[in-house]
């Protein structure tokens, strides 16, 4: 059975949700789950629960948190048993084979690519959001900020490792790959995707050329790629967009009065709505490329989206994701023969 | 009076669209139009919406025009009597104070850079779009995708057209001005932003430091600064995740029985949030920095969204925004300064 280790003080509903998604989990998946953090805090949350004696679940103790408002870098060096740290360590000396925190983003990543270190082959570990779209299966796009400058080569690297995350964890047969730019003919981009183009062409993917921002939400495309500041943008952007949406049709709901009865007739087309586009139900963002396993949750998680990351890390760390990233890596021999030539 | 040059032949939906808002705009603003195309094809148009003899719309007629899947450079070299090249003639000869295209935006942006030229100090004009906030006034994001790659200097000189025009065409008092980039402390950024910062500081400008993609929508911020490149992402972005939220609204309210009575009764609802949010409002996306006016309409503008990118066009003029850009960039220093600490 996978072990996977929890970050219980991480998000902002913290232990709250990371104790209830940890149950979840244990109740319905093949998985034992590793809760980290102050042992009282998570122990008496647990213990709300009624009886949890007969789960798959421990508690590790672990004496500091980093907080939303911490500076990673400064953070990572001074409290050296914060929960993060201690997850990592689990994966590290293998008491546990992922890690899941949906606590401070930048230091999860930076404890995760120190503590566990890359995958033979990465250069650098990249971060990679799923995004709903009308087809219902989710796109994924890489590397949503974990990189902000990057090189033609890096984009490469992400494109096969998300081609394969695609491909293990949503079960995509060929997953359509293209890069992130401003329209789809291959004259039109940036220096950038003008570089990774040539480079793209000569991977072991599908992949489809320049696609545009629409394409991340219409189902088209499987695997989105671009640098961790495009990505990352996008990503705010989206989250802002949905929200400034619906906050302002509520608005206009109560504007007026066949507003008030429509929306309580419509209120299950909401939810169904909601949970259709709801992040939660695919689990957080896996840092791909680093050794071991490390699933990014948002900092606003519940328990529903605790549980789904939980969830993925066991399917990631079965499915053997890093090692087909080593694997497809060794094979390509692009990266050390275009190494000369820039 | 001022006199407005259209593409009669540019948007989806030419003539049509452009014709009804040229009507529109010359029955309710102070505004002379100039509709430019096939003239037999324009004045069928006319004609349809029986006499208007006393408005004062004049037709001149151009016998190419550029598609929107002509290539834009091509086009330009090709068809130089396209409807965009007659506009953007009649601006450059003072027939026109302004010009309005919602054709192929890669040519409207060429042709209006070749024939019109720059104004006085700017280096390089950039596309201002306006996005719709919760707060109702819109915030303008600079460049939306002029320019793919750009120096820290160009930035700085999109701020000062930016803040100009939130001023003079949003009726804005010390419009706020922000960096887009990936989290607010100013550490948090790419090589470009990171830059740009310490010249935004020197700008006689609001400057409000680093904000995110989600600020754009939140009504904390007035003007945005970025690269085409990004620019033109988070435009895309936003209208593809607009629309797949409202299919996907509209599926959830299809799926439920309830859902189809709600949306019988919120649909007064809706179509007030689609008021809210429609870009029509704004009038189209002008191109700061070129020496005249030129005012870039989505292809899929209607009636409204010509007669209102005619009425931004107008005020543009009146407003005298190049001059004053002009003299800010002069008396800004900074630019020649800088540039021999490249």
């Amino acid at each position: 059975m996978v072990t996977i280790a929890v970050d219980a003080m991480g998000g902002d509903h913290a232990p709250k949700s990371e104790v209830e998604g940890a149950l979840k989990a244990v109740k319905s998946l093949d998985v034992q789950v590793i809760l980290v953090g102050r042992e009282d805090v998570i122990r008496r949350e647990l213990d709300s629960h009624g009886s949890w004696a007969e789960y798959p679940i421990k508690i590790q103790h672990a004496s500091e948190v980093i907080t939303m408002d911490d500076n990673a870098a400064k953070a990572m060096r001074t409290k050296k048993d914060s929960s993060i740290r201690v997850c990592a360590r689990l994966v590290k000396d293998g008491s546990a084979q992922g890690m899941v925190s949906a606590g401070n983003t930048g230091a999860a990543m930076a404890t995760s690519k120190m503590v566990l270190g890359v995958v033979p082959g990465v250069d650098r570990p990249a971060l990679a959001t799923p995004f709903p779209t009308v087809k219902g299966k989710p796109t994924l796009l890489i590397d949503a900020g974990a990189n902000v400058d990057c090189s033609a080569e890096m984009l490469a690297q992400f494109a096969i490792m998300g081609e394969i995350y695609s491909r293990v964890i949503f079960k995509t047969d060929k997953p359509r790959v293209g890069i992130l730019s401003i329209g789809e003919e291959e004259h039109k981009g940036n220096d950038l995707t003008k570089a990774a183009t040539p480079l793209f062409k000569l991977l072991p993917i599908n992949f489809v050329g320049n696609v545009e921002g629409r394409n991340i939400f219409d189902g088209s495309v499987d695997v989105v790629v671009c640098d961790g500041f495009v990505g990352n943008v996008v990503l705010k952007v989206s989250e802002g967009l949905s929200e400034a949406i619906r906050h302002m049709l509520q608005d206009s709901l109560r504007a007026t009065i066949t507003g008030k009865i429509g929306a309580v007739f419509s209120r299950s087309a909401f939810l169904d709505f909601k949970k259709r586009t709801d992040y939660s139900e695919y689990g957080g963002a896996p840092l791909l490329g680093v050794k071991g396993v490390s699933i990014i949750g948002h900092g606003r998680s519940n328990a529903n989206a605790i549980k789904n990351a939980i969830r993925v890390a066991a399917e990631f760390a079965e499915g053997q994701v890093n090692r087909r990233i080593a694997e497809e890596l060794a094979r390509t021999q692009l990266f050390s023969e275009t190494a000369g030539t820039e």
